[in-house]
């Protein structure tokens, strides 16, 4: 009889959600190698999170994350609450022997991430940053590509992370946009996740050449109905944007890649475009996670006259695809929520094994050592070394 | 205090994990109007019904699906067997005042779809049948397009549901391809869809002229191992594919709509392209399935110089778009299985409240007609009129 | 020293534009076996023919074409006019032992097609109509790879010409909305093209299914300027549009391909959009021509989890791709005209070497005798043979 | 009667049959202000040269292109040479009062740039840069689009030009990849495009910050055939590729714009990807020249269920998109080389006038200076100011 693991979640909005849906959808489509209970979700709000634990699916509720990361009972914590409370809770987690996955950006700080790498490898529990855009089954095809060696000598690791909307200046000032709870705004929220891909797609980065910036420096403190008179308007409190709202880099990879970053929330009509390019001697690989279930390849060895980007539709069964087998026939797509499943469904895994997942920890300080990079160059106006 | 719905549902192989996943997703994104209990799964074989009914979330489980649509606690019927177990099991289950979710197509015949909607008015009891693909959000959004009249008079309507895995003549013989079991093959499985696209989007047929065929008339009754000698190749069982594999008809809908449908599973490549373009005298619309989270709008009235197909991203908050809002951020796509849980959420609400919900048998038998014309002008080589 | 063909036009509007630009560019760019002289162009009235003269590149006007097909200088008889005048002046150009280019469709009638062959035959003269799709260097490509037999068996060939300027009932008649000039209408003007690359591509019609309709059968006789008063709309003169303005059919080819046919000028958005899929055994094929310099190719055999359309862009050199080799570098696209340049190019060298180039005259009674048993299909409501 | 304008061109390759075609086709498709005659082509061998007259359609050729400039027949010079001999032949073709078109990118240096501008400015000639790019009707239709607000604030300008040739490491040394005559390969060489479509549709550089790079230093001096034995191969010839084969720079414009640029020749599966896009507070544009006859229009004051990218087909006449009107119907695309017939032809019409046209030697200048400050930058490891 397979193990039971019981899971400790600690955060209930957005991101609560997936990883809810998560939990509760991974053991319905994948054979996984341990059991898995909702066991208890962590809020602050007493109300809300008993409203949470109803809608999401949980055992418990409780408003005292430490009764998670020190209950006996729970064998993985999840953490999903605003980037400046990761460090405290991933450590506590990893202290009291718990499995810890950790939403991304894993910490405030390279100084916090450190901690947590090295309170995670002392308890020698399983650590994982929920860099969930790596279980894309069209990026887990684009990685297998390149591990046969397909794309031949990587020239070029092109990617941008853009969304639209912060292009109205009237959207409110929320907690991504402030430095004490997000860190370093659209750059750590979702820079890193392009960072994060590059790593697993191309290469380590030794050099880094770019800026951070705030296109829009102050925003009302509350949403202002779209009515509002003019006066209701000018009488509105505001509030200091003080993270970037924008980011862009270029930066060299370990093995000669040129690597180009962006990452924005000004691009109208950018929802979700996470689009990625990436060119090697013997062919390319393009992606934008505006079209998920594709993947577009072109092979520098095809015949010469029917050369042609390969389009992909990452949906086939019986072990073709990535992931896709345990869910529905070719052509029948998956969505934004199943990139967390397959998260979890490898986590799970993992802890049932006592074996290493990526992306570990590791991955999120170097992550965060990247981040900071970007930020150096951007006040120095110049290279940084990593 | 909600009031609770019970559910059986009969089948458990693909459309039965269709279904439960719809069953159990639905209560925990949309706000419904009763409670959902996935109470009785009904399956032939014990053994295999047990794992389901572990797998897939159901209190029950059972091999007798009359043991269902009697037991008086069960409130919904969810028919998901093939075609053939339709007609018995949604009359018995309407005659137990149960409410009906049955999958498509509706019957066997027009007969069976007739007797059908006869008993489901009869017991006065919602009714249903699962065209799933009316509530992908892009189609949601295409008729609410065309209801605010922003097509003008509709001049085409252009179907396309092509996918490809009869393409290989190696592809054994199953229900589907059996008239016993599925009625008229690819006609009645996916023609249908398109059929109910069109009555749904564009009018009622009125006269249709074209074919039914079958490319490939005997394939193996078992799947042949990739690398069979010949030998083994010339021993195995062949079986007669006594239905259509493809299907093709023109039609004139009741308000001089021209209508161009196809099916086939010969279009290799094509993995569930649902293609559909509908031009009238003041826009277009254009979808295709394998684009799910797409409807692309020509909007007649745009300025001369700025008009273009308008690539919408069907994903927006807020009411915007059609049930997007109850997922996730702009940008972040649905997937195939979504489909399956607006059904669910849609019949759960006219369930509560005892309103009617299309598509109906109504609609199921409609489309049956239509089926049912077509093979006949096949057979007759003419028009025939509905 | 190369020979010296001199070409005779007959006609000086639209086409008369492509088609002298054709003759002035092809040996600019192609190595012609022979050199070519823009000798003569006609045109009804005097002072229009004089400026196209000036304005194409022509060394003399006339307004009687019968001076062209007389002329002991011409070579080769090039005829642009409306198609009711094809018949006559092509023959006319035959039996003088003119070679002979002549716009699609080749007449007004199978009658007047067989008479237009036998002459060309029987003068021994080259003949050819302008079917110019069929030298879209995509279209090539696509030639090309079904004679290598990469798609395998053909299942589908289907198909879609369509336009939008007839969506608005304000377009005025022209002489392609008339039965005395144009034959019949979009089925002749357009529905042509699509038959003939079906002819091409996939073989031979041996039935049709179909019909062809007139959405809007009455239209005003000259533009009405877009601000006029609903007086002067009242009392303008309206004319009858006695041709199809649209058509759809099914048909069988001689291979057992199943074909679907579609031309319209009521799909708003779609400008130039000859639509092509073809589906076969092992590979499948996909051409719109609003993105002609694009050929995207399904390969069945590629390996599985790298297979998708290949979206070829058709502009390699060194006899990679063809015709593309004379004009720019690879990704410099080429446009509508080009695809004239290429039919003169190989219609030249065929008259210097004196043998046939496709499509010939048989080809085009071929095409009219399939638009032909379309019209009698929509009128009888029933298939008919070839 | 119009007055006639004669033509010299210095240079006969590739640049020069773009030109000369552009030259031959101007006055057939415009309504040109004076009339244009191909008077002399220059080219350094003596048969190449008449060769290439009688190809090209010139009247006269000559080896001494200071008879092109000081001929009193001459009143436009057109200079299609390698980069290293635009200074000296523009200056003298000015102080011979000659108007003069030159290719880009105008000069070595920023210093012959200046001394081109000032000897134009002198003889108060008309001279224009040939970045042809800014013809392309769905270019000229963004400049339109921002020019009326339709962007509100830009926020980023976005182009990366990639093709793929360089991507073998075995394709020859040419002129380009040599620092005598190219000035500084790749990054002048399509780097500048994307500059001045950056100053043409964004604003001018402020600050920049970027790389130049060869990928590839070492290659064989001339075309090594397919099938050289590795002796062969041993034993060829390389040269020292002594320019940059890549670029890469963010910058920021005079308006608070931030540009990411991007030139490489290491893009596999990328021909002449000419990709652009701008996102500003209203609006954003999407270009790819791979995709010339389409602009995508993303117009965030539509209403908001239906906003989506317009796909705008930018062949619409009657003077709704730019130039267009004066070639085929809507949806009959255009090609690479009619860029070349849009410059000529409003270059023709400026000099009728005496008029400027853009862009001038001072965007040519302009032009320099940003790729002297990326090369600068690229060297100091730091942002430069322009």
């Amino acid at each position: 009889m397979a193990k039971t693991l019981r899971v400790g979640m600690i955060g209930c909005r957005f991101m609560g959600r997936a990883h809810s849906n998560a939990w509760r959808q991974a053991p319905r489509f994948f054979p996984l190698k341990a059991n898995v209970e909702l066991n208890t979700i962590c809020g602050r709000h007493a109300a809300n999170v008993q409203t949470a634990r109803l809608q999401l699916g949980w055992q418990k509720a409780t408003t005292d994350w430490r009764e998670i990361v020190e209950s006996p009972l729970i064998d993985i914590v999840d953490i999903v609450t605003p980037t400046h409370c990761h460090a405290e809770m991933a450590i506590a987690a990893a202290q009291n022997g718990k499995h810890v996955l950790c939403e991304k950006p894993l910490a405030m700080s390279v100084k916090q991430a450190e901690a947590m790498l090295a309170a995670a490898q002392k308890s020698k529990v399983v650590h994982m940053v929920c860099h969930n855009y790596r279980r894309i089954p069209a990026i887990a095809l684009a990685k297998k590509i390149i591990g046969e060696g397909d794309l031949g000598r990587i020239y070029h690791f092109r990617a941008r992370y853009a969304q639209d909307r912060l292009a109205d200046p009237e959207f409110p000032l929320d907690w991504r946009l402030q430095k004490a709870t997000s860190g370093s705004g659209v750059h750590s929220d979702i820079n890193s996740h392009i960072i994060d891909l590059a790593r697993h797609l191309a290469g380590e980065f030794k050099e880094v050449c770019g800026l951070v910036h705030t296109f829009v420096p102050e925003r009302p403190l509350v949403e202002t109905p779209a009515k509002s008179s003019p006066a209701a308007k000018a009488a509105r409190k505001m509030g200091k944007v003080d993270v970037p709202d924008s980011a862009a880099f270029l930066g060299w990879l370990d093995n000669g890649v040129l690597a180009n970053l962006e990452a924005t929330r000004y691009a109208l009509g950018r929802k979700n475009h996470i689009e990625i390019e990436i060119n090697g001697s013997r062919g390319s690989l393009y992606f934008d996670f505006e079209d998920m279930n594709r993947l577009k390849f072109y092979n520098g060895e095809d015949p010469r006259d029917r050369r042609g980007f390969h389009d992909i539709l990452v949906t086939e069964r019986d072990g073709v695809h990535p992931y896709v087998g345990h869910w529905w026939p070719p052509g029948h797509g998956l969505g934004y929520e199943h990139t967390f499943i397959h998260v979890v469904a490898d986590l799970v895994n993992a802890c049932a094994e006592g074996k290493a997942v990526a992306p570990t920890f590791e991955d999120g300080l170097k992550n965060q050592r990247v981040l900071a990079a970007v930020e150096e160059s951007s006040q120095k106006g110049r290279w940084v070394k990593l």
